[in-house]
């Protein structure tokens, strides 16, 4: 980010906390946001700004330059966004989805109002189709071609993300390590009530037995597959390629007197071999990438073997769409959240049943308020661990993440699947939710 | 079907009904089936006959021409299939999937055993894909292109199937005449109970609340509009453009004085306008066509502009497969049950959100057991309005979509959606399981 001006440092920013659902006023600076239309700075800086906003959808946004330029004060704005320079406005403005990211990470952009609000008004300006999916479609393609999901591939990209440091997770992610979408059985469920029910809602959909062997590709810090172990009385071989989180799990299983029923496994998905009652995936198919879903499906019709059933996990798109460039680039790279139809790649070729889908995108915007709320009472510490620049970056991930799956740009599925001739099926999905 | 032999009369096959889970012993003639492998009859006979047994997957059935030749007796049979004469199986074996039909309902094909077991055996020795699916797609493709749904491709294409009788119908469906697959809380339930339960099921997925609007595509006999302005208050709007069933559904609604809540326009879905709280559509995407998908999406969409919620409830299939082309041909002209995959181009091209697919298919195989035993019941009456081919076709008809569902063929899809920017959706599922 050369391009960048990091003059607008981040201690003159009023307001860098985004908090579950805060009032609004809280959030907003004394300085009141609405001074009328002002044309004040030079022209270009005003044609970049317009030009900026008109890009985004004109949100209620007031958008300005640090020498009073501004656009978009005239409506009661959300927010304000502070470029630090013009060089800093027109790096943005060539290519707002990836470059504003790097701008606000470094501190050359300042934003006024809450986070949260800011990006979900602007997603909904923009819209989830047309102009914004084209802009992101480009740098979305350039990346992927970088970070594609061999065996190689997808070892680096797992590591970029989940090798960075277990005890930077564990400040944020409540008591259960989980980084999947959690399940609140009502909007008033705490983060690790709702994880908690999460691990049962699925290990009830999976309708799991004393006894039965499961499954789990991509396991994570290993929380489900304990769960399943200990509240299910199942035996599990759980698959991860990070390195950190395995050693992570295996200390946690052995702690917990359950490595002799747990097994943790640092290998990739498509090494998995054996027979099992049980396949289950939570929060791995983001990184497979589409065109390794048949060898996934291949691997659950190669463990279940005509019987049984699987449950697969992931965050998607009502249509096909690109990964949000700067996410792809910074945060997880090698990843795509693929549409329903998409989704059928897996299943279709093993003529799987598709037996239930469940959206629980509502679901993964309230975990993520909980994890930014946790991330924020945190921050001293992450900057400590790491820099300024990452707690930003990690800041607008986290909100970023909140807006999508709050204006419906993202999705949360939970696919229900088994072989196409197995009829030991649930004859209803009552047994969901009576107990 | 002038090439086919008519000499074995109905009333020498000693098996005509089939009903719900009867034990095979009850339908097995007295004659005992298993006689050892017999190379009686010419040798192009029982090259003919091995060859319609290989070509089906080599079901544990025995295949017989009245002159003694048989094969697949060496196993238990499930059922004995006995061809008139050599024309017949030979016109049979050059496409099994489109002539059997035919065969049977004419009578120059006699069945021992019971006709439902004896489907299910060949659907799931014959599998869902390869030779089976290729067979099937040539004359399917073939098929279709004569019953494409057009505006007045699909009135003819109703008509064919919708409009030959109310009375016909109200023998076997119940007392609810709905024609789609129930929803059974147990499987103990009644055929009416079931429907009753598949029509709270489905205005539950739609949270319908007294005063909203709903609009109905394809509402059959006006059963499920009548329930929706009865038990929840709502005021309806439902299409069809089965004449015979427009004048059913508003003669009943004048009867049950809720002309004034419930409107039933004899009209194409194509031509719905107007706004509503609700978009629900039970059994007509079998008959849209995969090419007018986007356009009912776009009905929908018109339907409910950004807020509100629908509900499309289809027969489907774990992946593409053409229309058995027989029931193409003799019952539902133009018909089509979608993969998952295809079913959302009715939702992607509109941001629509998919919230909740639901697989019915063992509902279904239930509701279809249950129709079948009343239509045996019924079946002099049915001769009666008709001829003996008829009530054969129609048997054959309901109980080869009782193995279809029975075996995977066919599945059973509910899939709940709303606008992408619609957050005004069930938080969870429980609502539709704690009353």
């Amino acid at each position: 980010m050369n391009a960048c001006d990091e003059s607008v440092a981040a201690a003159t920013e009023r307001t860098r906390a985004a908090r579950p659902s805060p009032p609004l006023a809280a959030e907003v600076p004394q300085q009141p946001l609405t001074q009328g239309n002002s044309l004040e700075g030079s022209s270009l800086d005003y044609w970049l700004l317009s030009r900026l906003r008109s890009m985004l959808g004109n949100p209620p946004v007031e958008f300005a330059m640090g020498n009073g330029a501004r656009v978009g004060s005239d409506a009661a704005p959300v927010a304000r966004v502070t470029f630090a320079s013009r060089a800093t406005l027109a790096f943005i403005t060539a290519d707002p989805w990836l470059r504003f990211g790097d701008a606000y990470s470094d501190g050359s952009v300042a934003i006024e109002g809450d986070l949260v609000s800011l990006l979900e008004t602007v997603y909904r300006a923009s819209g989830n189709g047309g102009k914004r999916a084209s802009l992101m479609r480009r740098a979305a393609d350039a990346l992927r071609r970088t970070h594609t999901n061999t065996l190689t591939g997808s070892r680096d990209n797992i590591h970029h993300h989940y090798d960075i440091g277990n005890d930077f997770y564990a400040l944020w992610l409540g008591s259960t390590m989980s980084y999947t979408c959690a399940y609140y059985p009502t909007p008033a469920a705490t983060l690790d009530e709702a994880q908690f029910a999460k691990m049962d809602h699925v290990c009830r959909k999976l309708r799991l037995g004393a006894g039965e062997s499961v499954v789990e590709a991509g396991c994570g810090w290993g929380t489900l597959a304990l769960h399943m172990a200990r509240q299910y009385g199942v035996r599990v071989r759980a698959f991860n390629i990070s390195h950190e989180q395995i050693v992570y799990a295996r200390e946690r299983a052995a702690r917990e007197g359950l490595a002799a029923r747990v097994e943790y496994v640092e290998d990739d998905y498509r090494n998995i071999a054996g027979h099992y009652d049980a396949f289950v995936s939570v929060g791995m198919l983001e990184h497979v990438g589409l065109e390794h879903y048949p060898a996934l499906g291949h691997v659950a019709h190669r463990c279940l073997g005509g019987r049984g059933r699987g449950l697969i996990h992931s965050i998607g798109r009502n249509r096909p769409a690109p990964m949000q460039p700067w996410i792809e680039k910074r945060i997880f790279p090698g990843a795509y959240p693929p549409s329903i139809a998409e989704m059928m790649r897996i299943f279709e070729p093993w003529d799987f049943s598709v037996l239930d889908v469940e959206n629980l995108r509502l679901h993964y915007a309230q975990t993520l308020r909980h994890w930014l709320a946790l991330y924020e009472v945190a921050s001293e510490r992450v900057r400590a661990m790491f820099d300024e620049k990452f707690v930003r970056m990690w800041r607008l991930y986290l909100a970023g993440s909140v807006a999508g799956f709050a204006t419906g740009t993202l999705q949360l599925f939970q696919v229900v699947f088994a072989p196409g001739e197995n009829n030991d099926i649930p004859w209803t999905r009552a047994h969901l939710y009576t107990r």
